[in-house]
């Protein structure tokens, strides 16, 4: 993902002095080629992405309870929206306050910087600003102007626009993890409540502190695509709220665990599916260049491999849940999947397929593990959002130093840790003052007779008996 | 989308003579390269926009009662199915009366012109044919040649087959809307003889007064990717279709309007995110360019901007359906959606990131009065596509002036009203003669009992018990 | 697809000799330009191709009784991911013997075809290693190196990563038809256990007598996209397994066809258009190159036919059912799309527009006809895949003479019946070693109950009553 690009534009133009020629005659195509692959990589993995926010909606659609599943429906197409909006008012600039869409010039970023960054700002050596250890600048995201010529872009990135895009999916896909776990007994509004504090301020300053190039990214922590940053940061905030909301009525009792089996185990699939599918550009897109022949060949690299981790994480549950119980579970293979990809996820580039192998593997059997003892710790996650996102998360971002170079196990476990104890720790408390101030919980009745009558007053499957 | 090309080979030989040179030699990369990119944009654009109309089968299957279900699927895939047939065999033709594809010599465009065209052409001064207020010249579209070369293409705009998949698509669309409003109640057969009137005809005719050139282009109408052309046309076809049907039987009782719950919400919420998703092809890449820095960053512009109205749509529909009915509505946020990409659909390049926050903003809005005004009409409209498509759709054209310099509402407003008028009446016209000859409407016990059983003899969920 | 590459690395550089410079100097994007869109197209077709699984899943989970609904999605999910595993571990260099991504070096290659090749091995002329007729090298696959420079590429071809994720996505697709025919009665794990033999043998073993460049490629056999080396093939493993297996229980009695109707045909629709889309790449992305003026033109000319075969094959069925039955058949639609599409598979790109429709037409006849015939044989396919590929696929392999000249009926009916034979001969030995060892069907009374209880104990619809 994105650093922080600390050359000004003088100091741009010095080092590419072909680019100053290309502004008198018009670019050739070979000048322009690479800025146009890399922003067309960043449209098709945004609309994977995008894509992803549908899969996340079937998935849990399909693994609640027939009379939850609209309420369902409705917070997962509400959070997406939420999202776009919160990362556009917020989010973008609190994530990459040097980033050249924010505003307007350099003089405002100043000012907005002074204005209201909260703390540790610091000159870098070429005059510009850099920023370590902050906590974000705040204003409104701006696209790039109508027909901009090849003068007014960086012409070694991208178009920023489509990269406002890209990074947009991927603040949604944090928010799209919490709803499975906090699933079948959370009133809507508190929901997305925290979905807009999750999406405009926690997911954007931790983000940040890696993408933004704050100080896991000077310490050299590495988190390719997200298994900490998206996927673990969500995964926290859905314990965040497992915690304060406590169980489903009659999940746990006498000591036992009661199953609750998913509706649509049809949706769960497609939801799976479309998740697998949406990787490819959670994943590749984020090589975040396309226009040389390293680049396209390491995506080709990224999609085999992310590929190969999720068939791995499958097939693991699949052996697995034969062998522990005699019979497969295919919930737990869906699962097994989803963890293989977010075990890839912090590292999809460098490993062998062999290596993606062993790694997705692993993120299956921590799902068939994790699951169960999450239910013996009374935690309630619906959907096992937590062993895939947080579980494996951690798994994947611990993996990296395997196959790349540079990288440490320490390094890691502290960047893992800083994010988590942040996001654990500032969702906690948002779920709280919620609970305190509106409550969070629906009531005993509504969620006996489902949230779809007390949030909605509409059935999904309104024609089909309950069995 | 395409305006028609007047300039003759000649001419363009004439403008860009390193094309005369790039034929006696190979061409370079950095010859053809924005030929092959905007290519490309046609091909997964086509791609996208395709898969709108598995949305839209998605959406419509959800929304109506069971009995309808798999009725409903069938005229949907038929629809797309027929509309690339009659596209093909004389849409895309009428549509681009001078379109390369169309015929084999320009000798041949004169001489189909002369035999077809039913008014006014005229020689343009450059030798070769333009048509204003033509109704279109009749002919089978036919593909480029296998194995092409640079000097026998238009090496500045695109591969003329990828336009024709990606313009087919536009085609379909037009058609997948009118099947919602008119669902429950129309026979298969009658529905899909609409269909292939309005894919072969009305549609291409009344889109060729702006994308082929005609006189709406010459005025100035300003719709970007059709929220007049393709939506608006659409949601005319299909109050005609509603006016002509009558509501269905129990929809409209002692004043009051009975609900008729749509019977899986979660394959209409499916159905909304499979649109949203092939909106940023819809829109995108009605750019028609991805060759050089400008139009590559305006598309990245565009997906933003329609992600963002999408999301405005969405939580508009949200907030006032909690506001004024105490609960949110899920169909009215899947519908708030969808209207927030219809009313960016006419411009979604020029607004800022705000700009398609209000204005997607307002369709969700104009979703939520009209859905029940339309009721109050007692036009019975079984998904809300008049509200989505039509009316939405004049919003979107209106707000064109907002943001696009060069454009003016009474312009917006009498290209919205030929184009409505035009295939309202052609619609009203051509249902009313279908009733008159085959009945359009299933026999009152058929209707109660359901289509799946009068028309197909199989139920979409044999098994599940109707509540 | 791919043909074996005879070239050695010193011959590529003698006849590229500007390449050699490009190594000194950087190279421009001119030169490497086409790599770069080749692999985006293996990218985007791949992603498109790795969607047809989920079709494939969701076709079948509709069209299967709800009581085998969780176990087909088992089914169908698993063996997507072994094909990953298989195709990585034997498959891909059983198929391209001499691929570079196969082995480190060429020497290695050597070793491993004279440790591995089961026969008929020739030096070629320009001193490497040739193969025909051969039975494949053993090995696992391996990708390119992270961070490649342009002269250790092929920069006439693509990213041999992306080229190997595309290619995997094929032999999966083999399976993915397989398992519609064989459902509601065959084991899990045993089905399973075929997957494996198809995925990591048989298929690589027959797809490389074409694209491996063995003997059917120097016979002059042309299968564009593989109507007969995927989908027959696909189609071939199926009866093998619907003869072992014999029919469900029920079906055929006292001399009629008791029909089974599927519980969802809002997912055998969804899955059909899922498959269609999915199929712009399977097709498209088979031209392998996409950065020439002719290449693009054609994956355009590709796409439009693509789609128009589906259409025409839908529209086919949709007619024909209704003067057969009086009635239309939503499966027979849906089937006749997906005959269509199977029927252009073989030559994609030479028909026109046109030879599309009747191409894709006599497909959808062909299904409707074959569906019974199949019914009379007393052969149960579960989902029709055995007309959709097996009898379309050999439809489409011998039309293919009409348009593509140098083609002859004769090689094409002696490439089929060889890819026939040789798959449906070890399919159903495999088929009947699986009886003896294991067993390969359920328990009647397991039939009877369904499989979700027998094989996973776990239902797929908990709350919906059985009809």
């Amino acid at each position: 993902m994105k650093f922080v690009k600390t050359l000004s534009v003088a100091g741009a133009l010095a080092a590419l002095p072909t680019f100053a020629l290309a502004q008198d005659a018009a670019p050739t195509f070979n000048e322009i080629g690479p800025y146009i692959m890399t922003s067309l990589l960043f449209l098709i993995g945004g609309f994977l992405v995008f894509w992803m926010a549908a899969g996340f909606a079937m998935l849990e659609a399909g693994l609640v309870r027939s009379k939850n599943v609209s309420t369902q429906l409705t917070k997962n197409i509400a959070l997406f929206a939420l999202a776009a909006i919160m990362y556009w008012a917020v989010g973008y600039n609190v994530m990459y306050p040097l980033g050249e869409m924010s505003f307007a010039s350099m003089a405002e970023v100043d000012k907005d910087l002074i204005n209201w960054t909260i703390y540790s700002l610091r000159e870098a050596e070429d005059g510009t600003v850099a920023v370590i250890g902050y906590l974000g600048a705040f204003g409104l995201a701006a696209l790039q102007d109508v027909g901009v010529g090849a003068g007014d872009v960086d012409l070694g990135y991208a178009s920023d626009s489509s990269d406002f895009f890209f990074q947009l999916m991927f603040c949604a896909t944090t928010a799209s993890i919490v709803s499975g776990t906090v699933a079948e007994r959370i009133k809507l509004w508190p929901f997305l409540g925290f979905v807009v504090v999750l999406t405009g301020l926690i997911y954007p300053i931790s983000a940040s502190w890696q993408w933004g190039g704050g100080f896991l990214a000077e310490m050299g922590f590495s988190d390719f695509a997200g298994s900490t940053l998206v996927h673990a940061a969500g995964g926290f905030a859905a314990l965040a709220g497992a915690i304060v909301l406590g169980a489903r009525i009659g999940k746990y009792k006498d000591g036992r665990v009661i199953p609750m089996p998913g509706s649509n185990l049809a949706l769960a699939t497609l939801g799976t599916f479309i998740l697998w599918m949406g990787w490819f550009g959670f994943n590749g897109a984020s090589q975040l260049a396309a226009g040389t022949v390293g680049d396209i060949t390491d995506i080709g690299r990224i999609f085999a491999n992310t590929n190969m981790a999720a068939a791995a994480g499958a097939v693991a549950a699949l052996i697995l849940t034969q062998v522990m119980y005699k019979k497969v579970d295919l919930t737990m293979v869906l699962n097994g999947a989803l963890a293989g990809l977010v075990s890839i996820t912090a590292g999809p580039l460098d490993p062998t397929l062999f290596g993606a192998l062993w790694i997705g593997a692993i993120g299956g059997v921590i799902v068939v593990f994790a699951v169960p003892f999450l239910d013996k710790l009374k935690i309630d996650d619906v959907v096992g959002a937590i062993p895939v996102h947080l579980i494996a998360g951690f798994w994947g971002t611990m993996a990296v130093p395997f196959y790349t170079s540079g990288t440490s196990f320490v390094t890691q476990f502290i960047g893992f840790a800083a994010i988590g104890i942040f996001v654990f720790v500032v969702s906690i408390i948002g779920f709280i003052i919620l609970k305190a101030i509106v409550g969070i919980r629906v009531s005993e009745e509504a969620e006996i007779n489902g949230l779809d009558m007390s949030e909605l007053g509409m059935e999904a499957y309104p024609e089909f008996t309950k069995g």
